[in-house]
């Protein structure tokens, strides 16, 4: 019973298998997972963001250059320091969220490439001679990448996120990062979202509609 | 010895549990998954293409307008398209992926809103009333958002990616997009990579280098 098939066409063991994550999981961080705009009154441990940093950088950026950075504003001081550069619309959930990130670019991010990428010192000389919209774009490009990393890896933990794009970067960058060394993107309220408030969820765009196999 | 807890001070359960994802699915995901530049000689099933763009899809957009759209460069005649556009240092990676994922934004993504949502109708004609490098910048914005959200999708499905920047988006459009309704962003190679030609993985950023607590 337990014999070895001898069928000549017995599928041949696949050279490397990496299961598909479970149907929790992908529900965990796709299919189940909202975004948030009302907030459970628990707050959020910090080793819990450290951790979600922690996955969010394993992600592949553009030469390894990791562009990404975030300001996570906690304190009531810090929220009283942001309310200003955000949106009318937005600011309840800001002001309810427990933890709000803001996801920002290093304006300089070319100088961590000597110890993000040492086998190719050249990198820093070559992206740091490039015109500037040059570089906004790609330390853009790779910081977004970046954000998306840190959304679902913030879901990954168990944490929820509510993305938003409605505030004023200049005075959210005058706010937290007045030496100009990075500036703002997007923010991302994170914590236990209430699903009694949550609306119905909008939908997607079938595969047909948004791609092609050619 | 099963007795409830009569401790005063005993933790109150928590209004809603949602436990973080296993270390086996936070490696598939992010610490034991790795950009891959050389492939198995396995093919890619389409299915698992469409089921990593219908996760993907559920990922956060500005607005819900979800503007990513992918051209899935699968087959020889569409391969020989896509390489005039490929860095020389990209082509053996491009030439030898099973998939080769042209990840773009549509140029006119407002137009999919009074579907997308449906209950803000008047968010079509604010986003195409807007200047084009605001439209641009939206629309790269959410779609790198999804390209982000896209590479963890398939790596959530088993697949590896490769993603690189290296390629020239006006030879690959002109290939791929001669409407000009897409434009590309972003090349990412995909299959299942192989484990004997990686590199040692290159370093990240601290925390502490990256991140503060506010």
């Amino acid at each position: 019973m337990a014999s070895p098939s001898i069928l000549p066409y017995a599928p041949v063991a696949a050279p490397r298998e990496r299961p598909a994550l479970d149907g929790a999981a992908l529900g965990a961080l796709f299919t189940d997972a909202r975004t948030h705009a009302a907030w459970l009154p628990r707050p959020v441990e910090p080793a819990l963001l450290q951790r979600a940093y922690e996955l969010a950088r394993m992600g592949p950026t553009g030469g390894n250059a990791s562009p990404l950075r975030i300001a996570f504003v906690v304190s009531p001081e810090a929220k009283a320091r942001l309310l200003p550069g955000v949106m009318e619309g937005n600011l309840e959930k800001v002001r309810t969220a427990p933890v709000t990130a803001v996801l920002a670019w290093d304006r300089t991010f070319w100088e961590k490439l000597p110890q993000l990428f040492p086998a190719r010192p050249e990198m820093r000389d070559r992206l740091a001679g490039l015109p500037p919209p040059v570089q906004e774009r790609l330390g853009h490009q790779s910081a977004y990448l970046g954000a998306g990393y840190f959304i679902l890896a913030a879901r990954a933990l168990g944490l929820d996120c509510g993305p938003l794009g409605g505030f004023d970067p200049a005075t959210v960058d005058a706010a937290f990062f007045p030496d100009g060394a990075w500036g703002s993107l997007l923010l991302c309220n994170i914590g236990y979202g209430d699903p009694a408030q949550l609306h119905p969820r909008l939908p997607r765009l079938a595969f047909s509609e948004a791609c092609r196999i050619e």
